[in-house]
C-alpha cells in the first residue's frame, strides 16, 4: 500500500491541466474495501451494492479494492454453517465488483478523496477477527495502515453495520453508531454498542435510516443490517452516509 | 414445483378470514428467481438487490427462490474466466438472499401474485443454455414450466437484462425488450435483440432507465446490464420494472 505523498496519479503527461483541476474539483474520488462477497463470509451484498447506486448517483467515481487474501473460512448461506473449501477475498469481491476490483496493496490514498467501508461478517472475519475474538480483537495491519491514513489526510470514511469497530480501533475515541445498545428483536447485535463504550468511542444511538456523523474524525457511520429491518431502510440510511461523506470530502 | 390450484398456503387454521383477506388486498407476494451469485456465472447482484429495494418499499411480501443445482461452471470474477471447483445455485444464491432462498421445487404459483427474475449470466448458463447455445437454447423444464404456469393463471412476470431471453422461449410472440438492437460501446449484447425478433418476439427499443410493458402476457421487461451504463440508472430501471410488475398484479 503506498502512502506517502507525492503528486497524485490524476497528473499524467499530456493531459490539460484544466480538466485535471475540473476532476479534481467536481468529481469526488472513492474507494469502496470489499472484503468477500455474502453477508456470513464477506461483504453483505445490499450494503455495497447500495453504496456503488448512492455514488453512482452523485456522480463520484468509485474505486473497489480488497485484499488479496483467503476469506477465514467459507459458510454455506442456506445453513449458516461453515463449509469445505477456500475461498479468496479479492476474486469473490470481484462479483460485487463486476470485476473492477483492485488489490488492497495498490490502495494509493492520494489518489481518493473518501474511503467508504461496507459492513457484513467479512469485515469481522476478514479484516479483523472481532467475529472470533470479540472485544480483543486486532485489526489486519494493512486495513489499519489505511484507515489511519485517510485519517491523517484530513479526507472522510463512511463505515456501516459492523464496519465501525475497525474504527473503534484504529481512530481511539471516536464517535460512531452501530444502531442501538439496547437488544431487541429489531436490533440483535446491540451488545456492540457496549463494548464500543468500553473501549472509549461515543456511541450514538441512531435509527436504520440515520447516520451519525463525527466532524472531528471525519468519520461517518449508519446500521445497515446490524438492524433486522427492511433492506430499503437499510438502502436509504447507506444513502444518508455516502451524502454525508461526499459533504465532507 | 406444485402447479395445481386449491387453497392457498395463507389460509392457515386459527388465522382469522379478515387479516387474510387483509393480507391478500394490500399485500402483494412476490417470488423472486435467483441463479446464482455473481454477474459471470449466476445472478447479477445489484440487478438483484434493486429488485429487493423497490419490492421491500412497496411493501410487497418476497420469498427468494433457486434451483437446488450445480452452476454450469465457476467464473472468477478478477479475470472473467472459467476456474476449477463447483458450487451449488441455490447455495450461492442464498449469499444475495442472506439465507432466506427456498428450492425452486418447493415454488407454490398459488402462494404468490407475480414472479421476478433479475439478469446475469447465471440466467443464461443455469436456468437456461443461451450463453452456450445461442439461439438453438433450451430453458430448464423446471424454470419452463414456472414462466408459463405464472402465465396461465394471468399472474404479471418482470425480467432484466438476459432473462426476457426465458420468456421469449417459454411464451412464443411475446413483447420484450433488452434495451437497444444496435450495437455500441453502451449497447455491447444488442445482437441479442435480432436473436430475439428472429423467434418471433417484438422486440422495443428501450433505454436504461425504461420499462416495456407487454399487457397482454402481462410480462414486463428491462435492460439493466445489457446497457453498459452506471449501475444507478440500472437501479432505477429495475425500479420502473417492478413498479409495473406490482400494477399488474
Amino acid at each position: 500500500m503506498m502512502l506517502s505523498e507525492g503528486s497524485s496519479s490524476l497528473y499524467r503527461p499530456g493531459r490539460p491541466v484544466h480538466d485535471v483541476r475540473r476532476e479534481r474539483n467536481m468529481v469526488k474520488r472513492v474507494a469502496v474495501l470489499l472484503a468477500g462477497c455474502g453477508v456470513h463470509d464477506g461483504t453483505e451484498i445490499n450494503e455495497a451494492s447500495a453504496t456503488l447506486v448512492h455514488l453512482s448517483r452523485a456522480g463520484a467515481k468509485v474505486q473497489m479494492f480488497a485484499p488479496n487474501t483467503d476469506q477465514m473460512h467459507v459458510v454455506n448461506h442456506c445453513e449458516g454453517k461453515p463449509a469445505d473449501g477456500k475461498r479468496n477475498v479479492l476474486q469473490e469481491s470481484a462479483r460485487i465488483a463486476r470485476g473492477e476490483v483492485k488489490d488492497l496493496a495498490e490502495l494509493d490514498v492520494r489518489a481518493f478523496d473518501a474511503l467508504i467501508i461496507p459492513g457484513g461478517f467479512g469485515v469481522a472475519k476478514n479484516l479483523c477477527d472481532w467475529a472470533v475474538k470479540g472485544k480483543d480483537y486486532a485489526i489486519q495491519p494493512q486495513v489499519e495502515r489505511l484507515i489511519k491514513a485517510f485519517h491523517k489526510a484530513g479526507k472522510p470514511q463512511g463505515m456501516c453495520c459492523i464496519s465501525p469497530v475497525l474504527a473503534a480501533k484504529a481512530l481511539p475515541g471516536c464517535e460512531i453508531t452501530v444502531g442501538q445498545d439496547k437488544e431487541c428483536e429489531k436490533w440483535p447485535f446491540a451488545g456492540t454498542a457496549g463494548v464500543m463504550k468500553e473501549m472509549g468511542c461515543k456511541h450514538v444511538n441512531k435509527n436504520v435510516g440515520e447516520a451519525h456523523v463525527d466532524v472531528k474524525n471525519k468519520l461517518v457511520t449508519t446500521s445497515a443490517f446490524m438492524c433486522n429491518g427492511p433492506v430499503h431502510e437499510v438502502f436509504d440510511g447507506v444513502g444518508v452516509m455516502v451524502s454525508e461523506v461526499l459533504k465532507l470530502a
